[in-house]
């Protein structure tokens, strides 16, 4: 006797669509040996094609592959409410409605999965979920933007923002419109899913802050390479000080640190606690294919029980306000005095300076200064004090350094 | 109305088993708050103290963590038998009995997971038998043994390999007697659970050809410095001319190769896939916090359904004879003709040297190659012949090379 095959409706036929259909096909005789029921795609809803409630009617779990808020978040609250599982790769729908839909998913008993919501075939959210489920975490962080991380790395090499860009889109790592990606609206979305799985906070996408790359210059990079610097787009959730701090932003790390070596459209992930010092995931960001294999991975999970819907959110104070070192660029005019004024006001705000260089001289001159670890908003404040000199040519710039050494 | 406890039996109370009932207390409230569930443990079994009917009696679940063959294996079998599920830590029993186990599994539907056998706190197991439970590999390779990739780091550092070895064991990375670690056997039980998962392979321990790093020396390493190559022990399983190729052997590795860049005592695991291109995994070896949080995860695995046991095995052709370049380390008298009759006998077995350097004179001289890839046949027989001539002063060393660049 044969049991009875797992009837999938998938919603969206796109390009991870097609490459989860294509490869299910490949992989249904596997997985039926492994887990003795069979995997089969039994509805398809396109924009042009299929009702969605006839594709519900004729599965037991739901594949959501259409992305954006709505309709996505009506059909994954109809399949839920219709007893179906929901296998999901929505990354803007989880980040803002996670609440709703766990909260749906716990009243149901039914699972809800998302593993290639967040890194693509980095199967960081199963880690978080499974196997740290017993370990308490005191902070995730990492490159979880494969776009920008690819145009980082091009700018290393030399490139300046808009030529990384253009060869990014032309390679297919970056979208016609690559918003969402190099603002880090993207990566924010992500760190706010990690957020709620390593932490049981409620996190938002709209509580994370974040900054993100188009605002670098070459000239930051050639500074990085002296330095011995690396520049990459880093999402942090992590427990400080009684709260929990969840942002995105450039930093500067060095070069031994274990993110600095990263290259190219990939993902690495790094959770650290306690008991288990750190573990460190790194793969592909996103692509078709991968975020496909992430797909039918969760498809595999359901089939064998998988994990429960995150439990009830726990309270969390998110801090807004978190010291960190920083670079910090000024473009001035080279004349006696500058310098003082320039130390007596970061001074007067409790900025204390770790290493200082002044590159040119007359109109072109720079200062380049690194601070020791700061409050954000102290280190705004003198900033806003330093923009009253006349000297001071144009807004100037910072970048976060993370100055810890790791593993 | 509260749902009734799991109720756990613990074989053995050593380091991990300590750690392991320290770490289910402090975190019960949070599995229960998660799961529904409190897992609470109900018996415990010592050398000195319980009875094993007793344990199993009050238990629905057994935690084996005394290791060895027997009597754990008799204790996990009679406990499958009796319905209960069962997570172990030990890779001398899944190595070595894992088919007999598994299909005891598969015949009574209980779960059996060994997360804590492989890696430590590193999840390599559950991101087989999980997360690319839709992929098929093509190759599984990394650094599964803490103890050698500290000694080996150390060596790096310039210390001789005895002085290496006293501090992993003054530090509690390496045991009283190391021979298990340092003969490579331990990375082979690994890497045998990992082809088995990988693969569908039933590879037994005893399968695995392996060789370790007592006879690595400090010259050795200092070659590889001046060659800007890293020495690592390295477990690797792969597909190869139709059939399966699994093996444990000290490697040089070029700088940019992700795995050159693991120090100390970790463990590092890339999986690669044509789907997924790569994923590598890092985190500290086993120790007894890091073993004991990743017992507490398999528990939770098995209270949320977690993955079912391995599938019946497929059959395997497996490879013993692998290509590869390798590092060839001659001591010679240095006199005429020796070069010439060196470079003629390795023509004649159709070995062909990449890069070749000589040191010292007279009495101390050295010839240190690298050559291309060579089934090992080959290179094997090849060394015989250079054995015959009486200027070679002592067995010829060899030593692979991983030539491939990686992500």
């Amino acid at each position: 006797m044969t049991a009875t095959p797992l009837r999938i409706g998938l919603l969206g036929h796109g390009t991870v669509g097609g490459a989860f259909a294509a490869l299910l096909d490949e992989r249904a005789d596997e997985i039926e040996r492994f887990n003795g029921r069979r995997p089969v795609i039994t509805g398809v809803l396109t924009r042009s094609r299929g009702s969605f409630e006839q594709v519900l009617a004729d599965s037991d779990l739901i594949v959501e592959l259409i992305g954006g808020v709505s309709p996505a978040r009506e059909y994954v609250l109809q399949a839920m409410r219709s007893g179906r599982d929901v296998v999901s790769a929505n990354k803007q729908l989880i980040s803002q409605h996670g609440e709703e839909l766990f909260a749906l998913a716990r009243e149901q008993d039914v699972r809800l999965r998302f593993e290639a919501a967040v890194a693509g075939a980095v199967p960081i959210v199963r880690l978080l979920e499974e196997s740290l489920a017993a370990t308490p975490i005191e902070r995730v962080h990492g490159i979880v933007n494969g776009t920008t991380n690819y145009i980082l790395s091009e700018m290393a090499r030399g490139s300046d923002y808009s030529e990384a860009l253009s060869e990014a889109q032309r390679r297919g790592y970056a979208e016609a419109d690559p918003s969402d990606d190099v603002s880090g609206r993207d990566a924010a979305a992500k760190m706010a899913i990690l957020a709620r799985l390593a932490f049981g906070a409620p996190v938002h996408l709209d509580d994370v802050p974040y900054e993100g790359i188009e605002h670098l210059r070459l000239q930051d990079m050639e500074y990085a390479r002296e330095l011995g610097l690396g520049l990459k787009l880093i999402g942090a959730a992590e427990r400080r000080d009684g709260g929990l701090s969840v942002r995105v932003h450039p930093a500067f790390l060095y070069a031994g640190h274990p993110l600095s070596s990263v290259s190219g459209p990939f993902n690495a992930v790094t959770v650290e606690s306690d008991t288990i010092t750190e573990i460190t995931m790194s793969g592909p960001g996103a692509g078709g294919l991968q975020t496909a294999s992430a797909v039918l991975g969760d498809v595999v999970s359901v089939m064998t029980g998988g994990a429960r819907p995150p439990a009830e959110p726990l309270d969390f104070h998110l801090l807004e306000d978190v010291a960190s070192a920083f670079y910090l660029h000024l473009d001035v005019l080279d004349r006696p005095g500058v310098l003082a004024d320039v130390t007596r006001v970061l001074g007067e705000h409790e900025v204390s300076i770790r290493s200082f260089v002044q590159r040119g001289t007359g109109d072109g001159a720079r200062l380049v200064m690194v601070t020791h670890a700061v409050p954000e908003s102290r280190l705004r404040a003198a900033i806003a004090g330093l923009r009253e000199f006349e000297f001071v040519r144009s807004a100037p710039r910072t970048i976060r350094v993370i100055e810890e050494e790791f593993g």
